[in-house]
């Protein structure tokens, strides 16, 4: 099935007419859609490791590091995780048809909220080519056509994964034309998804700050913004050393490159003496270069002067900042100024001050003694995660299924008007 | 308590530290708080009045029409029914704190998603001075500060207002900085206000199809768009007559000015001849002028012809257009193609079309048999409205206080790492 060149503006208007279909599909006809892209992704994985193969080529003649051609690569296996992520998708519930309120008027009117699709999803995002089927197997299974942009480096990959997908759609008795891609008209391509309102009801950037900024800044398309985690880490007076460790050491240590692990950890004056030498020989232990104010040098060895600049850093690295505050409103204060409102926790014992975190903190997701990694959609047992929002409108903190859904009110009378 | 002049962006940063302790406030203080509000706008009605008298004098000056002058003017009455409207809010239930899921891991986390005020809340509207003294109360009410920018026309009644509302905010202990305005520094105020991306955490426009465009193009904080209303009525093959004229006459007569009045009647071909003569008549009767294509001036006498631009116009007057389809399909595609997704309706015997409209238009309401009228936060039982969302996010048709809220998650532990 290969896409209709055609313009930017005329293929999300195809994926605006296919969304009324796709929004009509029952339960099981969107389960066994996605079953059939998980087996033509199963069947057509040579042309897919081909593909990627030309971008992973172009990308070390380009001289792109390490860690991007690693996070480009669709090797066999990578393809199978892919496709079975998809079948999982597809034994989620759906989100559709959800009666979230009911309530009959006095004269008789009666008025239902219901979770519809919204209808055509866009999706800009970088190097990375699972994202291509992760967002299109998320958007369609909760209804939605999907209009997707990714990074020119998975250029090839992007479009053998999408033109595998859209055939299993054909092959399912399913408009194609629900899954779209800008790709091939760069950045004019990103731009007129940007500004496609009226036919594309939301855009959800997944990358690095910049993209999201950008996207934030010049979409007119409502914007859901998964933003970076600059997460935090309170170590409070009372908090036992065992728990202290334990928490930073696997926020930083257990996955460094994601959103939620820990970038600044803010140590109680009163605790500073007891905590800070063994928290950060701990850390050093796990390869973790520790950076600390004047206060945190004194009390441990090998540690990096701060600068301003690391404050509101996300290293995704094996890198944390420590620093002394004068009590729980210093802590307050430093994560109201340097958050990205991701997540942040408290180790405390004072049941007192973990619900004043709780209450104050303005964050996504807050937290007492417990690793700032559990923010995530899947440990949250949402079974697949869009995103995490760090936003206030619409959705936020981990994004499941149901979050790519809005609601229509149905009122069904007899006749009635208005007096 | 006069405003100090400040720069609108050190105005918006005292609304965000204004927002901390409001946000903090209990369910008795926010009521006491706009209880206090009411009872200052009583108390200074003549300084409001005198205010506006001035806004007025500008205004026949510059030769503004009769309609907006009536829209700008504060009298005593409605100075007192503003008052008014301000205890009914004070009365509303706290939207805040309510727990909307809960849930614990197998590992003992246990997560709590909570109701939230947002922070600050922004909003930029035109003319009318009462929707100063109406967002400011439903923000307090849910635990948001608000940054305001009216229109020039209404700039020394606003001014007037928010000078009353803020020194009851003193006067009650509450810090004043939680109502500002941008409203003189002009068009600067307007643009900062729509850049203050990390200031304001949400922005509603209320106002003219053009305002909101504008709103929605420049803004980088986050929209909820409260549109327009082009709003559909179908008539099919089995309508009642009786039922379809009073459906059609009160969506269109009882209050023509407001987004959730008729502007379009769709009538079903097969009952063309028995419905369209007595309809018209009857909104005639009303005053309503009636467009209507060519086979509608066949049916019905004194119709004026429509124009291709009759079928996107929102009135707010007494005219109608009247459009006859071949048949469901017909009516279902005039509708994708001019609604802006407000509120259609259909009057129908049959349950299945009923079934099948209410399924198919991707609107905010839909409706079976009733007057669009009841597209309304009183209406539905919301005890106040923010707007009317005519986008998918975040909320959708009639918006009460809990859409004036976020949610953050609340995760307690005792220890739990990831695995």
């Amino acid at each position: 099935m290969s896409l209709t060149v055609v313009t930017a503006q005329e293929r999300m208007q195809l994926a605006r007419e296919a969304s009324r279909s796709v929004g009509l599909l029952s339960d099981a006809a969107k389960s066994a859609l996605l079953h059939e892209i998980a087996r033509a992704l199963d069947a057509h994985v040579e042309e897919i490791v081909a593909a990627n193969a030309e971008d992973l080529a172009r990308g070390e003649a380009e001289g792109i590091s390490a860690g991007l051609l690693d996070r480009l690569r669709l090797d066999e296996p990578r393809v199978r995780a892919l496709a079975a992520a998809v079948r999982d998708v597809a034994e989620l519930p759906d989100p559709v048809g959800h009666v979230l309120d009911d309530r009959t008027l006095d004269n008789g009117l009666h008025l239902q909220k219901v979770s519809v699709p919204f209808g055509v999803v866009g999706s800009i995002y970088e190097a990375r080519p699972n994202v291509t089927v992760d967002i299109a197997a998320l958007a369609l299974r909760s209804g939605n056509a999907v209009v997707l942009r990714g990074g020119s480096a998975a250029l090839a990959s992007n479009a053998a994964l999408i033109r595998v997908m859209r055939s299993a759609l054909s092959d399912s008795g399913v408009d194609p034309e629900a899954i779209q891609t800008v790709d091939d008209f760069g950045r004019d391509g990103a731009r007129a998804l940007m500004r496609a309102r009226g036919l594309v009801d939301v855009l959800v950037p997944r990358g690095s700050a910049g993209l999201i900024e950008t996207v934030v800044t010049e979409s007119s398309v409502p914007v859901i913004e998964t933003g970076a985690g600059v997460v935090h880490i309170v170590l409070d007076a009372s908090a036992p050393l065992k728990r202290a460790t334990e928490i930073v050491v696997n926020a930083k240590v257990q996955r460094p490159s994601v959103c939620n692990s820990v970038e600044t950890v803010l140590v109680h004056r009163d605790a500073a003496d007891r905590l800070i030498a063994p928290v950060v020989a701990t850390l050093q232990e796990h390869g973790v270069t520790v950076h600390g104010d004047d206060e945190v040098r004194g009390l441990a060895g090998g540690v990096v002067p701060t600068t301003e600049a690391d404050w509101s850093t996300e290293h995704m690295s094996l890198d944390v900042s420590v620093r002394v505050v004068d009590d729980l409103d210093g802590a307050l204060a430093h994560i109201r100024r340097y958050s990205t409102q991701h997540t942040e926790a408290i180790v405390t014992d004072d049941e007192a001050n973990a619900e004043r975190f709780l209450k104050e903190v303005d964050s996504a997701v807050v937290m007492v003694n417990a690793s700032t990694r559990f923010t995530d959609g899947g440990e949250f047992g949402f079974g697949a995660e869009v995103g995490i929002s760090t936003q206030k409108l619409h959705a936020r903190g981990p994004m499941g299924l149901p979050e790519l859904t809005t609601t229509k009110w149905l009122a069904r009378g007899n006749g009635q008007i208005r007096r």
